[in-house]
């Protein structure tokens, strides 16, 4: 993002290391954009009191508080279940734009959908950017991936916000440090937020995950020669397993990063799906991926943010 | 269908026994609604000679020819790849809309969206019917089908258009016929033609794939014993396997119904993907289940029409 953006970051009772994923990814990738976090629970402390990075950028208990730091923007920061837009946003998104603030937002639920948000904000000049908006003229996989030169690499994961867009990000850095042409293909409202493009493969129609990966990977190719493809969900995920095996075989990656969390053994919110043992796991990956185009798991990636450093 | 439909089906250019899937479906199951198929190529033959059943229905070459059999709806009958509407249909559409035809489509383009064909409709009082548009409010999976008493019953195949709803069509009469409360979950636009209700799963929001396929699951399971549901796809499949993935996660079916078609060795339009030998192809589909809930396949049924009857 280039732009000179301010954003304060909703929150609101969610803001914690497992909880609010967008505002997290935010802070760490992108803190000069930051001045405040609006969350009641945590109000008070700052950003580094409680994700243990993130310096002090306050939180803060109402939007007054948050307008008194001077954004120009809000930034939707966490995930409800479903994406949908809970009804007392409305309200306060509604405030912000009164205010001027531009309204960035990954739900499902479009904002700028809402023809009362919409209204307020033809009528203050600001704008609304729904991250998962997904673009037009999408069509399904033909698998076009086959023909680019550039090596493809996907991040897969056992669950869920387990490090699959973290890793690629982390990984980005180091490549092109080594002066190694590469690039990151988004995947999800954080990915996109972060690197200013890319497709939530989520939130297209069903039978375009794969094309809309397809699409991006092509993208990404042009001007690089390696692509990190940010994973999404997990292969035994009961609610969002369609989207990661969609992005596996769009994508077509030559070899997969596989991201897990040690103390983590049954999906979030899901307890009954154990994740089986991380060998097992691998092997599951592997097949999933082979009738299409072989891809190997090159590494590993642990999150350990639970763990002391002797268990680390 | 217990309306007095009288449909006229578009199927220009690609009538034929693999080629109108929809059109095909609809002939055999519910021929008493069809009164003629449009298609150049094939004109001026009958369906019993272009499909091998369906009778005397005549295949006309013009929209005329058509109007004459007295249709009072066209049905679109084959599935352009993407499901886009393609231009010349829409000057077809709407001259079929002026002559008091309703419409019926299966497409990804919904036919009401589009402003010159709902303008007509509306002008004349006819009804546009797009089976593929998704039911509001869906929401993510949550696992709510292992709360219910209803088995739980999934086709699944080596590739799409392989038999996979009409296994379904067959064995639903078999079992009413013995007594056994039996429903039919249709997936995708003919088989929610055919039944009268269902949810294109292949159209709706990716994230919600698996929670669409629940919610069917469970409506239908409220007064049968057993749920006959229709697959999509393959887990193979570069374009649809995010489709299959989460269909077979949402349904979370006690047993799957493996379809296949023995001539096939590589999947349809795709042919750099090979299609592994059936007990390979089982154990990845079986795999693919246990995670959440063992399925095991306790079927197969061959699609053997391009067989003659010994090696059949």
């Amino acid at each position: 993002m280039s732009r000179d953006l301010r954003y304060l970051i909703l929150a609101d009772g969610s803001f914690g290391p497992e909880t609010s994923k967008t505002a997290n990814a935010c802070i760490r990738y992108t803190p000069q954009n930051v001045v405040g976090v609006l969350d009641t629970s945590s109000a008070g402390r700052t950003v580094s009191q409680v994700l243990g990075f993130g310096g002090d950028i306050p939180v803060v208990a109402t939007l007054d508080e948050g307008l008194a730091l001077n954004p120009n923007a809000l930034l939707i920061g966490i995930a409800p279940s479903g994406g949908k837009l809970p009804a007392p946003w409305i309200d306060l998104l509604g405030r912000a734009i009164e205010n001027g603030l531009e309204i960035w937002s990954g739900l499902h639920t479009f904002v700028s959908d809402v023809p009362e948000l919409a209204e307020r904000a033809a009528r203050h000049g600001v704008a609304i950017h729904d991250l998962r908006r997904p673009p037009p003229d999408l069509d399904v996989a033909r698998g076009r991936v086959r023909e680019i030169a550039a090596t493809v690499v996907l991040t897969v994961g056992t669950d869920c916000n387990i490090g699959k867009m973290t890793t690629q990000l982390q990984l980005l850095g180091g490549l092109r440090r080594r002066g190694i042409r590469t690039s990151f293909a988004a995947t999800g409202q954080t990915g996109i937020l972060i690197e200013g493009r890319g497709v939530g493969v989520d939130a297209v129609i069903a039978d375009f995950i794969a094309g809309a990966a397809e699409q991006l990977v092509l993208e990404c190719a042009r001007d690089s020669d390696l692509v990190l493809v940010e994973g999404q969900g997990s292969i035994i995920h009961p609610s969002y397993s369609g989207v990661t095996y969609g992005l596996l075989h769009g994508s077509l990656p030559h070899a997969q990063i596989m991201c897990a969390q040690p103390s983590r053994t049954a999906i979030n919110n899901c307890e009954w799906v154990k994740i089986p043992p991380l060998v097992e796991f691998i092997r599951l990956s592997e097949q999933a991926a082979a009738p299409l185009r072989p891809a190997p798991v090159i590494g590993i990636a642990l999150n350990t943010y639970d763990l002391d450093d002797d268990a680390a």
